[in-house]
């Protein structure tokens, strides 16, 4: 692994870690009244467009951290609509 | 500009776009309760790195969007500790 991946793997555990209590506590609260869904929407397609990306570029540490936002931001979409008022 | 650029642009439309209104929501309602310095702080740091890893890959797609959400994580951090209570 060269030192670009190096960089680019650091920047993948900070990002993604940053999201996951975002996750944590949505599913804890089941509060997603701040959530909107089409911005949801329109940031899981951004990250399957990222994961994309970084497929095609060979990019290891892009896939690392889209695969794992990828599940983030689906997670927040079934909840969102799952617990939201009927 | 390459098929890959594009579908790297549209990456980058589609998750910066969805990050703006949270900045745009806190700038108006000024309630930061919500949101974690240190998370903050760590998305921040993220997104430096995956700004330096766009320079070094000669990415433009992720150049551009990066330096966009940089800035949108600078202003949750400056709102943060601007309207926090004393």
């Amino acid at each position: 692994m060269n030192y670009i991946e190096g960089i680019g793997f650091i920047a993948a555990v900070l990002t993604t870690t940053a999201f996951l209590p975002q996750v944590y506590k949505t599913w804890r609260t089941k509060d997603v009244s701040s959530l909107s869904l089409p911005m949801l929407f329109m940031f899981f397609v951004g990250i399957v467009g990222w994961l994309i990306y970084g497929v095609l570029k060979q990019s290891p540490s892009m896939i690392f951290a889209n695969t794992i936002t990828v599940v983030s931001a689906f997670l927040l979409i079934y909840f969102k609509i799952k617990y939201r008022k009927r």
